[in-house]
């Protein structure tokens, strides 16, 4: 054998790993690979908090390093051992893989331009791959078949609430003015915003007892509004639990095709359903 | 033709433009419609925003008045297209239409009048009239029905949420006192239906042990309140949801075809609808 | 006639009108004390806006004094009207009529002790009499029933969490202790009640890192727990919604029983369901 | 009988009145121990709440003691009556109860040390146990039944929801800042999960007019993610609600008794369900 076809083999190879789950290699890879995504996002975390930087600055940054360095070796990987890297390198994974590394490498030229790499967070997409593994599949599958059934209802939900928030804070910004807080429109939309959904920061309130009267309104719209997209995720939730996939096949004397799932014998005339 | 028939056509073409949405020049006349009316309110909320419009305050100033030309023209073309002008003029939107042009023109007069262009927000409403196109109207129809289907108690539960709302705010009056900010019995219900409602802005907030006792049990109170509305208008959605698409089909004999799924014969003429 | 038969002819007219709602004076009736009751509890509320008693005193004052006036009046008619009076003056409603009238007269004595008509606003509770009315009936038996069926699972939900509350909040105490705000466990297990709730007034919030951990896990709980009442109450009201009361009789051929409200004839056989 | 055989008596018999449910004693000794484990949470909480500690601190420690030495001998009880103590002592229950009467045994040695009675909340837990009892059971075992059958879905949701509340609180993290409260990534996260679960305590909330503007995004995204617990619940609720008890009769060949409502032969065997 050649020199080149023993790198071909070695990129098939590393291929079936890095991109596959359908071997023992590939699923072990998934799973360090996601540990050490949940590590690299808790370095992260962990240097933002002042306390525990000062303390742990040292180690942090070495452990930081070990990261990116097997960060950077996954990312080369990845590109040798696809067939058309560039469609990789700019897909939306390739350029957050690539920004999580980058900016390590750029703070040995650039000091503090390692503060970029909080953008690892959103390597934790990747972990949403874990749902399709099989234990979790018929769970998932369920949830998105009811969220996408439910897309459209909530777009045209969403577009009522906006229209109905800049309304609400263009009002609001009249009555209350700036004194009260509501120093433009943009902020009284916000605070229809944090009120309609029921958060209520209080860091802006109405003062004026006719605000308090509107915002009152407001509220118990928000009752209501609240009320509409549960009530649109519960229908299709309802409907996607109840409508079980058939496994029963229809009677063959009288056709009947509603039987339980264990039914061995027609309900209705008798007749056995195994043969 | 004489030149009273030209005038004639050009009403009627003019009117199909603006009223109308079956023809291409309708259809693109409410998008341009739509897009300004956008575009109006983001000038009247960025004008808010003071840093943004010390910055560009000419700028605005033009657009505005661009703007303002524009719902002028339209403005007048709806009510020279119509054949009883009167009727647009004092309709909702007639008037709306009005006030969004009339505070622009005034303060050239009046310095400092246009702050009221404030009013243009409401023109947001026709951005309803999206919802009627093919794309969305399904889902809306479907939201329309449930929530019109669920008004009749919606209403019965806000009127007793009302008063207990009442009664709350009394007894919190006194228990508290204005030395907590429960400084009348309207502050008292208005910091009610904060809690109630789950919004809790925490500007007043009770003090006392047995204040903070009360507060409590009206928390959980709101608890099974705020269930009653989501659980209306879901059974209502799931409901609407759950009718599926007729397979059935009308009754040859008297039309009806709101048959039963397993419908044999018309429940209205008796006449067989296998035939 | 006797006097005496006169007496009793007016204490069964009085009857009729004052307990009754089949007659029209009594529905008139009925809705001029529901507006006066209005009215008082307005009264009372705004004696309680310091600035808006400053100025409207005597006029408040007088209103008050010919509401009480009627109030009595109308507490001496039930007493007279009725076969046993004991029963109304100890009943529930009996007591509330007492002492929305007594602070009143007792003002004359003891000066500020009107304070005490706060207690009208439990008077509102009459205007519950009002869902009985045929057009708001339907609605409220439907969510009557939906919420009698409810009550022993919200029952035993509240058990639940009002433990779960006491431990979670004997573990913030613990934890944040006084400084944060967390001055008593009854104290903790106000914020927990806040907390699961999602009001979230702010007053007590977390400030150690461990104590903000915990209030994430507690929220998130909340999450969860938020959705056990809405369930219980969405599904019974789906269940009475769905469920409207039979009114047609099973067909006298084949039995069936299940036919549209509005069904003349069996979807199954076709038999008129009339004769 | 020897001296013997009286002890393994009177074991016995403790072990069915402590253990036990099915004995009038039994039941009568389940009632008292729940009565005096909630008066002993009061205690412990009446104890940190500093005014009414400072004024009845004797009578508070007088019952303490009553309590402790109540639970030490039903503690000891619970070791004798018991065939294999050692499995009762490591349980759960059997090292809450040991850790909430040590404590006070502890402060004669180490003064102060009875603060720890605090785990003595742990023991609310048994009050759990009432939950069994037949008038609440039905209730519960729904309840039961629908939140074991939506765990799979809520654990796939809260995973998700983690993944999202990281990504979100690096971002506010890096737009805010410092200045606004945000001083670190676990705070930003701690703020995220305070506006998606709707608490908004407001203790940090974004000032910056960008950091608004996500986090409107941010709650409307809530509103949307609220939905999905509730309808997973929801669902499961009303689909154990909706399973009315069966009017079908058992087979009487096989005996299997869930047979669908117009089932009529057995759906396992086959043998008429009519006859």
């Amino acid at each position: 054998m050649s020199k080149k076809s023993n790198y071909t083999l070695f990129k098939q190879r590393a291929y079936i790993i890095i991109y596959g789950t359908s071997t023992k290699a590939g699923r072990l890879f998934d799973l360090i690979l996601l540990a050490l995504i949940l590590l690299s996002v808790l370095l992260v975390m962990m240097e933002t908090v002042a306390d525990f930087n000062a303390q742990y600055h040292s180690q942090l940054i070495l452990l930081e390093w070990v990261i990116t360095v097997f960060f950077s070796i996954e990312y080369l990987m990845r590109i040798i051992s696809i067939d058309k890297p560039w469609k990789y390198i700019f897909s939306f994974y390739g350029i957050i893989d690539f920004l999580s590394i980058f900016p390590m490498y750029l703070s040995l030229v650039l000091v503090g331009s390692n503060v970029f790499t909080v953008v690892r967070a959103l390597r934790l997409l990747r972990l949403f791959k874990i749902l399709n593994h099989p234990q979790f599949n018929s769970q998932s599958v369920h949830l998105k078949r009811a969220i996408n059934a439910s897309r459209g209802k909530i777009i045209v939900f969403i577009y009522f609430v906006l229209i109905i928030t800049i309304i609400i804070g263009s009002i609001m910004y009249v009555v209350e003015g700036a004194a009260s807080g509501f120093t433009s429109i943009p902020a009284g939309i916000y605070w229809t915003i944090v009120t309609l959904t029921t958060v209520g920061y209080g860091d802006i309130s109405p003062v004026t007892p006719f605000g308090q009267f509107i915002a009152s309104f407001v509220m118990i719209l928000g009752y209501g509004i609240i009320a509409v997209p549960t009530g649109i995720v519960t229908a299709e939730i309802a409907k996607s639990t109840t409508k079980v996939p058939k496994q029963t096949k229809p009677c063959t004397v009288c056709g009947t095709d509603d039987h339980q799932d264990n039914a061995r014998f027609c309900y209705k005339c008798g007749t056995s359903l195994l043969s």
